[in-house]
This record gives C-alpha cells, sequence and structure tokens, in this order.
C-alpha cells in the first residue's frame, strides 16, 4: 500500500556538528538501503527547504511506522502521513 | 522537471449533475492522455477525500499552469503546487 | 488495519429537507450494517458538533476509500484520515 | 463518560537520555495500569509521529485531568481533549 | 460538570428573515429556560460579534450535545466546547 | 466589565525548579486574593492542558492590564483576551 | 476606553446592489455622526482590502457592541475586537 | 515606492459567464496601461493557479487602493499587500 | 504617510535580565523620541500580552523600516505591517 | 523559470555574533554575485521584518535548491517556492 509522507527536518541550534552528520550518514544509508527492497518507492527534495515528500510502499501502518519511527534523524522531523489510494483516472498504480 | 500538486475539488451545490458528470469524464480523458505522453507522472487518490495528489514531468512552470488550467475541472479546483528537487539520497529520479 | 477518521458534516443551506433526510437515513443504515461487518469499530459524536470520530478496520486504503467516499452524505462532508499503528503501550489493540 | 485525547510528545533538545527513559518507562507503566483499571480504553499510536490517540472513560473533567496532568511525560506532551458523546448511528457506545 | 462553549451564528445569506426571527425567539426562549434550570449557568456576548461564550452545567457529554444540537440556530452554529476542570486556585467552582 | 481571558502557561525546559514553584506559589497567593477581592470572578483549568479560562470583572483595559502583566507566571504565559457584553438572552450578568 | 476594531466586509455574491448601496451610505452616515461624537476616534482603509482598522473610545462593551453590531454592515462584516491599554512608553493616549 | 502584492481571485459560481468575461477583458486592459504607465511594474501568474503575484511603484498607500480597489475583478479578489523596502544586498532597485 | 504595525515581543528564556532592562530603557528613549517627532504616531498596549499596536507616519518603507529594524528590542520582536489608506467615511486622517 | 522565494531568517538566540556577522557578509556576497550572474533578480527587504522576497531566475528546479541550501544563513531560514509562470496580462515577462 502507498503512503505519502511529508518530512520536514529541524535541525536543533547547537547540536553536535560531527553527531549530526553522523546521523545524516546513517539516514542515507538506511533510505537508500529501504529505497532498495521497494518499501521508499520515491523520494524528492522540497526545493529550497530541508525537507523531503517521499512515498513509502509497505503492508501495514505498523511497517510505516516502525520504519520512519527508527529513522536516525526522526527525532528531528516533523512528519506528516497520507494514505494514498488508486484514482480512477490513474492508468497505473506506482 | 518534477511538480507536486495537490488538488482538492470542490463541486458547488446546486450545479447541474449532467454537466459535471460531462466534466469529470473529459477531465478523466485528458489525465490519462497526459499520462500516456508522459507528463502526468503519477496520480493517487487522497484516501476519504475528493482530492489527488500527483507528480507533473514537465519543462517549464507555464507548461505545467498550462496543463492545470485548462483542466475541466480547474474552476473547481484548490490546487496547491510544490517544485521537487533531486534529493541527495535518492537511487533514482522518478 | 486501523484508521482514525473525522467527519464533519456541512449541509448547504437550501438542500431540500426531504432529500436530505432520505440520505441521512441511507447514511444511518450503511454505517450501521459496516459496524456489523465489523469495519466501522468505533463510532462517536463529537459533543456539540455536527460531527463524528470514527475508527475503521479495514484492509487496504482503497477499502476505506471505497466505503468513505460512497456514504450518502460524503458530498457534504469534510473528511480527515490517520492511520493507526500498534501503541508499544496498548495492550490491546482494538 | 468517553473522552477522545490526542498527545503530541515533544522531548526537548538536551534532555538527559537517561531520565527521560525513566519517564518513558514511568509512562508505559501508569498507561498500562489505567488500561488495565478500563479509563484508558483504547490508545493507539498515529503512524510516523511521535503522538497517540486514545479514549478515556471517566467519570468527570476532573478525573481525566488528575489523569492526564500527573503523567510522566505531561511536561513534555500538547494535549487536546475532545468529549465524546453518543452517535445516534453507533451500534455499541465503547 | 461544566462545559465551556463557544458559538459563532452564522446566518446564510438570503434566509427568510421572518423564519429567522422566529428560530431567534425560539432559541432566546429555550436558552432562559435553560439558565432558570440551572444548566446554562453563563451565557456572556463576545464584544462586536455574532457570537457567544456560554458555561454548562449538566451531568455528561450527552446531555450536552442533546442541549446543542437542539437548538434551533444549532444548524447555522459553528460551536466548540471545552472541557473545564477544578483549578486549584480557585476559592469557588461556579 | 467582565473580560473573557485564557492563560496557556509555557514553562521554558531547563528552568530551575524550585523557582518555579515560588513564582507557581506566589501565583496562587495573587489569583486567591484577586478572587476575594471579587476582580477574578471565574478560574477553571481546561480539563487536559497547563492552561486556564478566567473571567475578570475590573474597570478598565488597563486594570486588566495591570494584573495581568504582573502576575508571577506572566513570562511564561500566552494570553488571550475577550471582551464580554451583555448577551440578550442572560437572565444574570456574571 | 480604548478598542482597537479591524472590519473586513464581505458581501454576499448576489445582493441586490440598490440594497448594499443604501446599506453603504447609511453605514457612512452612521460612521461620521460617531466621529464627531469622539466615539470612533480612527478610521482608517486597510491599503487593498475592502477592511478597515478603527479604534473606538466608548466607556463599556456593551457601548461598544451597541454600536458594531447595529451598523448597516454588521451582518456582511468579520469583526474582531482588541481591547488597547496604556502604553508605558507613550507619551499620549489617543 | 514597492508594494508586493498577492491577488486571488475567485469568480462566485453562477456568475453570469458573459459578464465575467467583460470583467476580465477590463482587467486586462486596466493592468496593461498601468504597466505602461510603470505603476505596475511586475505581473506574474502562480502557477497551477487562479491567482498572481504583482509589484506596484506608486507613490502612496492611497494611490495603491485607489488602483487596487477599482479593478474590474476586485470585488471576486482576495489581496494581501507587504510593503517592500530596499535590501541592503541589493544591487539595484526594481 | 499611514502604517499600522504591530509588534509582539518574545523575551528568549535566560537572557541577562540586566541586558535586557538596559535594551528596555534604550526602546523606551527612542520611541519617545519618535513620538516627540510625530513619526510614532500611536502607541498602545494590547491589554493582557507584551506587545503592542502603533501607528507610524512616515515617508517611505524605507524609512519605516530604518526604524523598526534599529529598534534595541528588534531582535526579539514578531512584526507585522498593514499600509493604511485614507477612508472614504473619515472625517479625519490620523 | 521564475521563482518566487520568500526567506524569513530567525537567528537563534545565544549564537556567536562574530560567527553571524561573518555568515551575513558572506551572504551578502554570495547574493550580490548572484544578482551579477542574472540569477537573482529581484531582492527586495520586507518592511519592519527580517525576512526578504526575491525572484530567481534559474534553469530548474535542482539548479533553485542547489543556490538556496548552500547559502550561509540556510539553516536559520524558513523559506518558501512559489513557481511563477507568464501572466496573459504581462506586458513584460521579468
Amino acid at each position: 500500500m502507498l503512503y505519502h509522507v511529508r518530512m520536514d527536518v529541524h535541525p536543533p541550534h547547537g547540536i553536535d556538528p560531527a553527531l549530526f552528520d553522523r546521523l545524516k550518514a546513517e539516514e542515507k544509508a538506511r533510505a537508500q538501503a529501504l529505497q532498495r527492497e521497494g518499501k521508499w518507492v520515491h523520494l524528492w527534495r522540497i526545493a529550497g527547504q530541508y525537507a523531503n515528500i517521499s512515498v513509502f510502499d509497505v503492508e501495514s501502518h505498523d511497517a510505516l511506522h516502525d520504519i520512519l519511527s527508527t529513522l536516525p534523524l526522526f527525532p528531528f522531523m516533523e512528519i506528516s502521513v497520507t494514505p494514498l489510494a488508486r484514482h480512477p483516472s490513474a492508468i497505473s498504480t506506482k
């Protein structure tokens, strides 16, 4: 099932740069692994913002929450989730 | 270039049902033609709402506006557009 | 899977009372049928408002959308959907 | 009486991790005790967010406030409360 | 129990003035009866607006909803309800 | 004259607990004195929140501001003030 | 006492132009009379909008409400009222 | 002086199409005349919306209001105005 | 020209009290000087809030920005500016 | 292609003034270089706020994001981007 997810990243002022760089590297590795697994099917940068719009394809809300809540940057993210259904005019699903 | 577009449809109370059905049929035909042309690359229904989230791949803002503003349902739609850039962690662009 | 759904009903001014009564009766029959099927698991009235908070247990976003979008009062409703995951402190799921 | 309660948890940046873990453990114990007492009747995680939607069944506003305001994580929570009445189409109350 | 209720009245343009006057007269009679019964304990006009702030003292959410939803002006009102608990610094409850 | 005042208290993270307890004790003493003087006529806790809804009966905006702005917790409060007029359906003023 | 009042005028589509012109003329006459009485002390147009910012100097909330609620355009106006106190740095009050 | 102005056009449902087309033609003529006079210095369409972002260069708020409030589509427009000052990093003003 | 300006002051928690007192004293001196120059024509305290509503009479947006952005408390203020035009019903301008 | 960009700068309390001054100087140099390259075509200060409204002329969303996300003050800025299309009434594009 497809979930539309917007993630806005708000690094707190004064966070240790080395720590945050490490978290960002882990986040990238996790994101790319999930993309290769076909779970994180779209990942776009919102132009001009430290935010992304993604689409996940996972089997349940729990599965989605397990992925999002264990992302290294989760503590610094504002996330909104929108369940996507099939559109009657869509000629493909993904 | 990719544009994230959210469209909320608000049919006014009292509109002639036959007219609106015709407009919806035209909208579907246009949407499917644009999908086949590769311009309307993603079209999803927001579960529970008369709204969709779409991604368009067109060459300019003018091209996007020409498409959206000539959609049959445009007069009844609330539309927000978000330009999408390439995400550094994305392993593919679409 | 559980979906938290809020429905605010906005009957347009001037709608034919007999028509709206018929729609409300159909809505009630549909709601009660879905409850007996175990799909509409909770239905509460927000005190003081023509609105409800519900929880649906259905297998997919598409299933949820098919139910909500075919409710007789759907054209007059403002709906927001929130996917619910299992809470680590919950001792039961429903 | 039923109260719909949404709790968004905002751990402040820089809080002592050990302290916060202890508070979370206490919170879990309290939440599970209240569930066993039948006061905290529903507890769901909002998928993708450090937030929950709950339903409490207690005898008064004061009782609800006493519970919520003494939760270990109360100082870090944004809480909204919505009183729930019986819906005319509901075939059960809980 | 005490409920803080804000009611904003939005008479639709074009409503039959005679009908609306009759509804307003019925609303006033009902409001005054409920005040004499001790259920509607405070009723104030928000200066400059067709809105009021009230406090109700009733035994349950259902009781509150039955009162509010049967007010003659209910179809034209935007209502928000806030449950009030006893404040630790209050020297009286009402 | 009656003023409806909502006060949301936001204690900053890291404030010295002993200091804040002292301020809260002073706040309580001031609130109770003002209630005995008949200026702070209603003080209710919003169930589930560190916030109150109050009604003040003072002779002018300046008088109200002098009271609110010298409350010990004023620096940590978000305050909104709504002037209350007599409602045509009210059978008493307080 | 001084009240800051913002009035946004929303003439409904389809209102009889002659009626609305008459109401506007009455509104102007009333506004100018109240200015000459010293009650409506400031009246400015918000540049680019059918809205004004005013300051009233009247003795009570009731007096303000009586003025505003009987303005000919009141039914078409969205009004917000802010009580103004004396500023410690102000070298004059008006 | 420069004013940033956003105009969102909301044609009411049911307006006479011939009338609205005439108003739009008048609007275009006025806009082009004002551009040639150097008053309306920038006029851009917001991609995907019946809205524009403009910059006006006029000598006063009154002058701006006279222009905007007499635009043929003014009754159907939601307008916000933002005064623009010279930016210290700008290498030109327009 | 007249500018309506609202200033909400948000002193950050933990700022050095002596520093902030000095800034407030400088702010007061500047405000009173500008009032005597006839630039800061109205300055009112919003009752119950650390905020003011002011009206400035200056010759340009740049002039206004130079004044506001050099106020000692500017770094701690949230400011909104509304250009005021002459109201057709106003019998005086200030 | 033209992008309308609003940038609100929120310097965190307690940031090292010397560091922030250096960042501001770098920001000014970058902004002026981009203006000379014809990419940053308009840059205006919003009167009364630490914010600007700009228009960029670049060939893609990625190009825009590369510019904005590498601005020295990017970590302290809240940015919103609006794609601008050609307006049918515009007599020039820039």
